[in-house]
């Protein structure tokens, strides 16, 4: 049987398990990435698991999220990243220098290869055929000393696209109809593989829009073949060298198919506060405009920044609208800036800003109360953007200029329409890159250029904690009861106060969940022990592993749940916290304070692949919840997570990230 | 008797008083400047007061210290401050258009005007003839109100410069010389006046940079005599009509005179960390550099970075230092970026910042622990920067490149010697400005542009608190005592944590002296009354009122010290605490926690002009305390403070500042 793409890449990769949806495979890394956020944790397990040097063909931190280190703690953590790049073997990309994902598509990503980064947005490079997937940080961390990564086979969707992007209409679009036919959980256990005679009509930039925001989607990963535009991209860059042609078996089939008809694409944004709350734009004009941010790892390539500057040339940005632009990288500012657009945007009235993550995730250029943001980010979530009851729209880079003119939400096509000499910018590959691969660029530090050979580690860089082997009987209270699609931003928030703490988890762990409920972190650390219950989709978002390492920090034992997200499950069992499904009408009868007590022998259980638990209420009444975990996940829980079982199988000789081979 | 040029511009706009040093005199005041962390108290203020409408020739509000908008709060003060300038008549410039000193001299600097700002900066368009005070927020409202400003008469101080400076020396050498001569309290209650042959060959740019840092001389202000190179500067920028010939009276008498010969000066460095901790650059040759910041009100001028720009192209920031540009406007940064510099630094490795004061106020880019920073800005006080015990090194942006490109220390004469092929970058006059006055600028709303005519209020923005009239028996614990040359950062900390709390005084006044005793706070409110002791130069630094505010609020009633820093003073007087100059013995003997009575009636005696006091201490001995004020000032703190003096003015009738004439 013929094989997608995604399957060759596998298959290329397999070490362990079979392609069979559902199965636990483990595969072989090429590539990792992380950022400052959690980079330091992952350095810091790789340095508890008594590892010595990076094993991966590439690895690469980089310094993106926490760019105006606003505290010392920020500035300490990337002087931590350079020692560990330094002394590990990694590529150390310095703060200001962009984010992970924009960073890495112009520098090192390579079709046909597996990368797996400590980002969720990892799969951004999957436009230009490589595999990429987001974990937690200790997954980086082993994959870095040579272990296989083991995820559950994805089912594979072909999304077909044909017919062309009409004028205005843009690659985000593609992926915010996407959003809207599919929703925020359309892509879980899935990888999304883009076919089709409405491919080669899109560009490398254009494509990696839409595979970093799978992530949105729920997907594993998102993947485009490999043509001439992705040749084009990759020679533009200085790395033809690099092209593989990549494309699905003739016979390849697909688990379940979406057909996506481009021509019929126009202007759409996501309202707030849900990057599936898709309309056409034309639905929201006339909403008055505070706020307008382009940039991030979705739209914040020079392809993307020009057609906003384009429309920018010559007018201005409304009076009672802030614009600001946070290129995606250092490399797409300076040529922005080299061409003169830099120059075109500020004098329209453009606050231009260093690359950086930055108001994505909430830090810096946080909306004003009561106010209305413009941004071409890829999440939206309440209260993402650093404040509380926050009005966060996403759209393309056109939408978000049109807005900054006008102030307000208008389509761009009825502005072209009023204005009379707007044009549509349409989209335009640059060919003013630099060399990829680090070479010649001040700002990655290659392996081989390290200045640092010993962890520098400041005040505020503490040591990483551990969970005991999981007992055998398992009770408490249900301290916390939250509803569906809980983020991780909610688990543990990303704003600049709180980052600061991702590498000091006693800290850290008291702002645990505090977005749902102030007095939790408290009252978990005093209760010693119990659950958290939670309906679908819990964990969505990012793949910070804070949020399931800080519940441990606080004692919680396990999460019941309607379902879980990805990552943050694969998480969960890292950390030594059992994750257990619930039905409809357990969730609706659990209430927070109930004592909840697993009748079954947990440890025992979940080493010999028991798949049900029975879990006894208030002494009162019964009821039954799913384990759904691989043996090598099961192996991992009962060890008390996945840094003491990767410890043991090390010490015992057994390693699966073994430091010396 | 001939007149200096101060002289001459004070006659110009004086209305009350005459010039005799040590005289109080009132003065007109043409224009105004505010900040971000200071303009919302002034507007407040304004509001508070009952005015109506700006009565200066002009008021300019501008954002630049919260530019990046960590907290909504943030973000909430500048839609304050565009509603107020909206609804009162000032003009409004943007967040990221760049830093009030920086902004005002290309927009509104003019020769022979007085111009009165709440920053303590505000001297640096002295370097175009423009007589510019630094003054507490108060003083700016009663000032946009149309009320005189009150100023004790300075002594004029000659500053006679001759021959030119050598390659490599700059203007920030000049300043650094005189921080050694005069130290920190060299210019206190003086006027510094540069004359002589050596001003000609001093560009705009490189004088206002001379008379931005004066203001760590302690100076009331600073002034260069308008030439030829002003209305060159002036045309330049397409203002040549607001060239005013200045220069000194032949006869015009100093009070003192310093001799300044440019040709024998060298690259210097200010140390950790007091500005006047100055040393040739070779004397700290070597030491290893962690950061390098080119920018601020100093040096941030387009002409400031493109010497560090063209030592740059080429080269590359050393891996082991990061380098951050941060232009002191958006015009200096679009003039750098539409000439190719700014593409030339990103290649070199700079992380280009958007238009902030940000990291010399702490805010951002705050050095890691243990580290050294290099920095073109103008004030090293200890733990400005954002973390206790930073190591903070002020020069020239040309000392600051030599930095970045070694790693460390070095004398850029000794690099050019070392390198070959490093030219002298020489000082060169911008000639791709835009129009001052704001026009054609989308950054500037003007005030016909208004788009506000109500205030909008974010919910951190709360009310102005007043003080009672003064009480005839004062007496309390001596509540802290701190040594010699506290700053007005030490009493009310500027970093961002801190500064988002400038609209709301109760959450503000937590901080108060937190960085001499992290218990101040509770045990003043504890005490419900007390007096501060410290040494000489009290409150020194910063304009901010929130200094003498704050204590307020805690009930803190007067300070004894060895001497006052001018500024801080005018702020105790403006909110009704009694500052009291003690001599050395009494210091000494004073010891925190003694219980001090003042003996005499404290309202009498401060009405009547009683100039020493005595004061009881545990009942055990006495001491003398002098109240150095003029018989407003008098006033002013017997009515409680500024405010309620104006209001009780204005309520009858005889307004110093009149909302409705």
């Amino acid at each position: 049987m013929g094989q997608t793409v995604t399957e060759q890449i596998l298959a290329d990769h397999l070490v362990d398990g079979e392609l069979e949806p559902g199965e636990e495979i483990g595969i072989e890394i090429d590539q990792v990435l992380t950022q400052d956020t959690t980079g330091t944790m992952v350095w810091l397990q790789f340095e508890a698991l008594g590892l010595e040097e990076v094993q991966t063909e590439l690895a690469a931190q980089y310094c993106d999220h926490q760019t105006y280190q606003f505290d010392f703690k920020n500035t300490d953590d990337h002087r931590f990243l350079r020692s560990a790049s330094g002394k590990y073997g990694a590529y150390y990309s310095r703060p200001g220098n962009g984010i992970c994902h924009q960073v890495h598509k112009e520098n090192f990503a390579a079709p046909g290869k597996t990368l797996l980064g400590s980002d969720s947005h990892t799969p951004t490079p999957g436009g230009l055929g490589q595999l990429a997937i987001g974990a937690g940080g200790l997954d980086i961390s082993v994959a870095m000393g040579g272990g296989p990564y083991y995820v559950e086979m994805p089912e594979i969707v072909n999304i077909r696209l044909e017919g062309e992007l009409p004028e205005w209409a843009t690659a985000k679009d593609v992926i915010l109809h996407l959003l809207d036919e599919l929703s925020v959980k359309g892509g879980v256990g899935k990888v999304l593989e883009y076919t089709g005679p409405g491919v080669e009509s899109l560009t490398v930039p254009e494509r990696t829009t839409i595979t970093n925001m799978g992530t949105e989607l729920g997907a594993t990963s998102s993947i485009f073949p490999t043509d001439e535009e992705t040749r084009d991209w990759l020679s533009r860059i200085g790395r033809e060298e690099e092209y593989v042609e990549l494309t699905p078996d003739e016979d390849a089939e697909y688990h379940d198919e979406v057909v996506v008809n481009l021509s019929a694409l126009e202007p759409l944004i996501a309202a707030p506060s849900m990057p599936d709350n898709v309309i056409p734009v034309r639905e929201a004009a006339g909403t008055e405009v505070d706020q307008v941010i382009v940039g991030s790892c979705t739209n914040g390539a020079y392809e993307d920044i020009l057609p906003a500057a384009k429309m920018l040339k010559g007018r201005e940005v409304a009076k009672q609208t802030e614009m600001i632009v946070a290129p995606g990288s250092k490399q797409a500012s300076e040529m922005l800036s080299r061409e003169g657009w830099t120059a075109e945007m500020m004098a329209a009235g453009v606050n231009f800003s260093e690359a950086t993550c930055g108001a994505c995730i909430g830090i810096g250029h946080v909306p004003a109360s009561d106010s209305v943001s413009l941004r071409t980010f890829n999440r939206n979530f309440e209260g993402r953007s650093g404040i509380e009851d926050d009005a966060v729209y996403l759209c393309s880079p056109e939408v978000a200029a049109a807005a900054a003119i006008t102030g307000e939400i208008v389509d761009p096509r009825d502005l072209a329409e009023e204005l009379g000499d707007l044009e549509a910018p349409g989209f335009e590959i640059g060919d003013g890159y630099s060399p990829g691969m680090g070479q010649d660029d001040p700002d990655i530090i290659a392996p081989d250029e390290a200045i640092d050979d010993e962890l520098i580690k400041g005040p505020n860089i503490g040591d990483v904690p551990l969970r005991e082997e999981l007992e055998s009987a398992l009770a408490g209270e249900a301290l916390l009861k939250m509803g569906d699609n809980i983020t991780t931003d909610h688990i543990i928030p990303a704003t600049s106060d709180i980052l600061m703490y991702r590498s000091n988890i006693p800290k850290l762990s008291e702002y645990t969940l505090s977005r749902v409920d102030e007095t939790f972190a408290d009252r978990a650390l005093e209760a010693d022990g119990g659950f958290l219950v939670a309906g679908e989709n819990y964990g969505q978002g990012s793949s910070r592993e804070h949020a399931a390492l800080c519940p441990m920090y606080l004692g919680v034992q396990g999460v019941f749940a309607r379902s879980f997200a990805r990552i943050h499950k694969a998480n969960l069992f890292n950390f030594g916290l059992v994750p257990l499904t619930i039905d409809e009408e357990t969730y609706d009868r659990i209430e927070q304070g109930d004592h909840l007590e697993i009748v079954d022998n947990v440890g025992e259980g979940v080493r010999s692949g028991q798949e049900t638990f029975t879990v006894r209420v208030n002494d009162d009444w019964e009821f039954t919840a799913q384990l759904d975990a691989s043996g090598r996940e099961r192996e991992i829980l009962a060890a008390g997570g996945k840094l003491s079982w990767t410890k043991q199988h090390h010490e015992s000789g057994s390693g699966a990230a073994p430091a010396d081979d």
